[in-house]
């Protein structure tokens, strides 16, 4: 999407063929900065401090990783160990471990000699998919926010509220519960953003903001206790948030938080869609809220904040009593029930079991 | 209530017969200042930049100072300009404006000499009055909190999860939805509070944490998105919340996103309590979500936040991208049907116009 006119990936094959570039995320929304890298070393650490982050970027960084790594060193023992190390770097993600397992398993048979060119190979086809994906989303969710603004009067806007970061920057480009977003708005449909700031790691204040800014989408920034609110008062005509996992009966595990926006969409008559691309589905888990682990981050995450001084320096500031404690339990799960909606690469989906079978037989 | 083990309370006479003394809440909670009041300019920037906070402790402040403002000038020009400085500190605070409209239709058929004398005999009044009220919520809340531990296993914790700071710092002492919690606390109960942060202005983290860890009561900071997940997992037993203003009807105006929680709260049939002092009931408003208007504040709450730097100075951050907008609304309406109960200084009454009647029949 772009970033002052010009049309960006969040990840990209360096113009000298033997590096990746990257947009640093972790200096935005204050700074805008392109990093470059061209060692295993370099990639790992992208991942790892989360330079790159939401799980199809983070899976496109590590496969371009395996290439770096093994243009370094293709042997059985250089793929190992590339493997292992992509693996550390977020050990709870288990899409990660999955993704870079199968990519070793490939590319084990194969010739060293062979081997970085069909890794490369391999990372750019990854990136594809994923955009692709994300346009099938989009395509699919046009449609729904054309719907409400049929609902209302003719050039009225439509509000979208969103959740968290599930958009082109957790992604290789366009996003998930961004797409139909970004459909409708290139599409000329009148459209405008409440972007949930997200406490507490605030990726709505700092990424969702910054790429609705920079692509010209009409967006706002509120705090998570707002929503409820502007729903009651019909400020909001849909709610589209992303998903990190939704089970085989359409609960949807996302963002903490969400299942609150997912309430008081329910208790005001406002759709509630997940942006749903079809490897987030986890066929194997029946019951969301009593199956899907939560992680439990770091609690400095709540106690401590991060932004930009008057002077332009970034500083990280104390924002608790110190010897208060804090919890951060970062996901939650929305049960299907409070879901209109699944929309996926392949359609619409009911947000059932039902509903899922029918787009995706197999 | 105690700081470092000394009890405080939030407003008090100066030794020196002269003065008023407050607990500068601006600096919580990582300083502890207390400032003196010596005119009623003192008086006025304290209310205005938000040193003292909260209903009842902004009428206490006030009320002192028209004392201070009388003591230098007794007159009825003295005492109508000493009037409207104290409305202006806070526009849109109509009870600041009916209490200092009240305590000067009192103030003045007395004669200029008796004016200061009785002008401080009422604000001390008016802090003692204040106190009583919140005992009494302390004493019909602690019931609440037994039921929720005669629930549990014996010597099991009970959670309490609470929203913005309804505390002793919001009042006089003691405060409205804590009274309650200190009650069962002093009263040996095992109890523990999930704290919300309280976005934008984080009265959870800063005030609410504050008080409960200088008195020695156990608690959780949470981000404002967590409550809901925390309800699903069983881990809050009954929700206590203040108010701004509570209809006649049962409705409850409080800090923004208490609704989300009320919504929660329902989901999982946990018991969701209003803390409800009668001078907060407004008997003439039937539907709160239709009828109360909702300030708006400033953007820069959403976009900056102040806070400690390692190196101890205070600060505040930009968090958004320069360039996004922000919207602030700052209190939500629960409707009545969503509370369990709304403890006042006379018991625990339904949340229903019949509820409080039953209790206020005047």
């Amino acid at each position: 999407m772009n970033v002052s006119g010009r049309a960006f990936r969040t990840i990209w094959p360096g113009a000298d063929g033997s590096s990746v570039e990257i947009i640093d995320q972790t200096r935005l929304p204050h700074e805008f900065v392109v990093a470059r890298l061209e060692s295993l070393g370099d990639a790992a650490h992208a991942i790892r401090a989360m330079q790159v982050r939401g799980a199809p970027l983070i899976g496109a960084a590590a496969a371009y990783g395996l290439w770096l790594a093994l243009r370094a060193d293709p042997s059985d023992v250089g793929l190992r160990e590339a493997s292992s190390a992509l693996i550390e770097t977020r050990p709870t993600a288990v899409n990660l471990r999955w993704a870079i397992e199968r990519m070793t398993a490939w590319l084990k048979p194969l010739r060293p000699s062979e081997r970085a060119a069909a890794a490369h190979a391999r990372a750019a086809q990854i990136c594809e998919e994923d955009v692709a994906i994300n346009m099938g989303i989009g395509g699919a969710g046009l449609p729904l926010i054309r719907a409400a603004a049929a609902k209302k009067a003719p050039g009225a806007t439509v509000n979208v509220l969103t959740h968290c970061n599930a958009g082109w920057l957790a992604t290789v480009d366009v996003g998930t519960a961004t797409a139909p977003i970004y459909a409708a708005h290139d599409a000329g449909v009148p459209i405008h953003v409440w972007v949930d700031e997200t406490r507490p790691r605030n990726q709505g204040a700092s990424l969702t903001a910054w790429e609705l800014l920079n692509h010209g989408v009409a967006h706002t920034v509120i705090s998570d206790n707002a929503g409820g609110h502007l729903m009651q008062r019909g400020q909001v005509d849909l709610v589209i948030v992303g998903t990190d996992r939704t089970t085989a009966t359409g609960d949807v595990c996302n963002k903490i938080g969400t299942y609150l926006k997912a309430l008081a969409a329910r208790d005001n008559g406002v759709p509630f869609y997940a942006a749903v691309p079809s490897p987030s589905i986890d066929w194997r888990v029946r019951d969301g809220v009593r199956e899907i682990p939560i992680e439990n981050r770091s609690p400095r995450e709540v106690t401590h904040l991060a932004g930009r001084l008057p002077d332009g320096r970034l500083a990280t500031i104390l924002i608790t009593p110190e010897g208060s404690g804090a919890a951060n339990p970062a996901f939650d799960v929305t049960p299907a029930r409070l879901v209109t909606g699944l929309i996926t690469e392949r359609g619409v989906a009911e947000a059932s079991e039902a509903g899922l079978k029918k787009l995706f037989p197999s």
